[in-house]
């Protein structure tokens, strides 16, 4: 059997793999990443697109700044509206930060390229993956790649393989606490190249269901709406989702909106998710392979990214034989995850229609919108949590 | 019949009504108060025990201050607390106002003592109270009064007389918008003369359910349990009162609990609801005819109290010709209910614990408790909201 060595073997090429790979290999310490798809799979996965600042500059010191100065643009604010109140959420002036719009792809490429430069080891197409040794000093693991079955040998393990991975389902699920949270509604979403309809995002609750109005370029839109669970991609010709989105932003914003082709559309089920511990022995687990959040409020890739923070951290110590990082790991991390998913569940709440829900449900959400209108400190509190509380 | 005649009758002599009667022939105008109970049982009535600084402010615009002064204790803060974080919510510091402990029986004594002084007309045990001619320039209200039918006539009507008062469903049914959620869940409140366990508020979610310490005097305490709705009062001895509250406050405050005798103990529902609108051609509805909130936050009396200052400065301009400020009553009164049911109704999911809720649900009102914990904008936006928005 193939047998390769390394210190920090990274299961997924994900952004939150890529990342660690490339702040781990800044820092002198040697990874090998195993991705299941191909790279072109990788980078055709469209998520998100709004970066705290705090991944900002975890990007910079990961050294892949350069295109994201050029082509990122930074957001000072947003807006969240229902059909009778239009808020200003104005992130800048509440909390001196802005956030970034820069796409998921865009940081995906640019750490490939990043890894590509260093010339460190990422093998794809790798499948039937198993960890093992996990208690051990060592441990290892096994993959299928090119048609051949090889052996990692390493010292940690990074889970940075999603939901459906395999790393989290290698704690025993006796050793799991999981909580889950799925919402009766999914997101359909187009990416279109035509001008954003509104220089910030709208996050809009109309009578028709929840809309967003999001971009990645000037000449590149996000957009979404609600959608019941049932509904397929085939259900929703371009037009009709123009004349749907439409009806739920704001009429004022409609009249300037500009359609065209679509050239991705795709349906996203809701769902918060944490599976506790982040730690198993020498397994780590990062981003999306330990907890899932609805991306009403865009804090997926970067919770990932301040997960990433506290490994590599904490990595770095441990090779040198200091384990306090990686014993506090899934403490520090899942303090700051929890509050994100808090967040995300809020103000997934507060913008969305839910079926059944009484007449007295939806005077909250009035309220609360109500609320955030009238109320410094309310969109003072909403702000720090959306720019991203402190790693 | 005999006839009376008025300016404003009020149907209720609970607080609010007590209020907006003193307000207003302060301001020179007359009004009757029709009671349907005897004083007695009136001032028997325990309720709330938390003033928000502007309930304080517009009872020394009624001028009934001096008590309240000399025996009410300013708060500073209180403490919100699970079985893993006791938070602080420093009002003082947070929005540089405070709260008033003074009980409801005390605020109802000193209006009676002043309505007596002043000679107005207050009516007890007066029964079948029927409001007519609401659309006419002049209304009239029928009732009986020491076994004969009586009359009042007037130009307005206040409708001060409770959830269960005759005043709301005056209002034609298909006229009225009702919204309404009921809670699984009871408070059993005790009053107990001994020295409260705590010198502020604790609202403290145990695993046991929540638990109040609250206090009316140095000697007096106002402590609760959540119950399940099924119970009785007669299922709960002081000794089953005292072992359950020890156990749901922290250890730390328990250690300092003073038991005594009961000198009260009642079981209360714990409901949100609103009827709209306000008004009614001359009928004007105040407090709890209205609108009832969860005793969580402390907003039913001083919610009464905004609706009667928006209601008696509308009043004296419309005795004047001035109708605006009564055409406006009903929306402006709203506003701020909206925004303390939501208080309340986030309160009161916040603190307490639901059957058969999942444990995703029970994590975010963890991580809530937590946010408040860890943010300073978090625990201002309490404080704002428990202090009381401005009238």
């Amino acid at each position: 059997m193939t047998t390769l060595t390394t210190q920090v073997a990274i299961i997924g090429g994900g952004p939150s793999g890529l990342l660690l790979s490339q702040l781990l290999n800044k820092a002198g310490i040697d990874t090998v990443i195993l991705e299941r798809a191909t790279r072109d799979h990788v980078l055709s996965r469209i998520r998100a697109g709004i970066l705290e600042w705090g991944t900002v500059e975890l990007l910079r010191e990961a050294g892949v700044d350069a295109r994201m100065d050029k082509e990122g643009i930074p957001h000072d604010g947003c807006y969240l509206t229902d059909e009778e109140l239009m808020v200003h959420i104005d992130f800048k002036g509440l909390t001196g930060k802005q956030v970034m719009v820069y796409g998921q792809t865009e940081v995906t490429t640019d750490l490939y390229n990043a890894q590509a430069a260093m010339g460190t080891t990422v093998l794809h197409e790798v499948s039937d993956v198993e960890i093992h040794d996990l208690d051990q000093a060592k441990s290892y693991v096994d993959f299928t790649h090119e048609g051949t079955r090889k052996r990692l040998e390493c010292l940690y393990v990074a889970g940075c393989d999603g939901f459906h991975g395999v790393s989290r389902k290698t704690i025993p699920e006796e050793k799991r606490k999981e909580f889950e949270r799925v919402y009766p509604f999914g997101w359909l979403g187009i990416l279109s190249e035509t001008p954003p309809v509104n220089d910030e995002l709208i996050y809009s609750n109309s009578r028709h269901g929840f809309a967003l109005a999001s971009m990645r370029n000037e000449n590149l839109v996000r957009y979404y709406v609600q959608v019941p669970l049932t509904d397929k991609v085939e259900d929703w010709s371009d037009q009709r989702f123009w004349d749907e989105f439409s009806r739920r932003i704001p009429s004022e914003a409609a009249s300037r909106l500009v359609t065209g082709p679509s050239i991705e559309k795709s349906i996203a089920p809701l769902r918060s998710f944490v599976s506790e511990p982040l730690r198993w022995g020498n397994l780590f687990l990062v981003g999306d392979s330990a907890h899932i959040v609805p991306p009403t409020g865009a804090k997926g890739l970067n919770l990932a990214a301040s997960d990433v923070y506290y490994l590599y951290t904490a990595l770095i110590d441990a090779v040198k034989g200091k384990t306090s990082g990686i014993d506090e790991y899934s403490t520090r991390a899942l303090a700051r995850i929890w509050k994100a998913m808090r967040f995300s569940w809020q103000m997934t709440t507060m913008l969305h229609r839910f079926d059944g829900e009484d007449a007295f449900a939806e005077q909250m959400r009035k309220a609360t919108l109500n609320h955030l209108a009238t109320s410094e400190t309310a969109r003072r509190d909403l702000a720090e949590n959306y720019i991203g509380l402190p790693f």
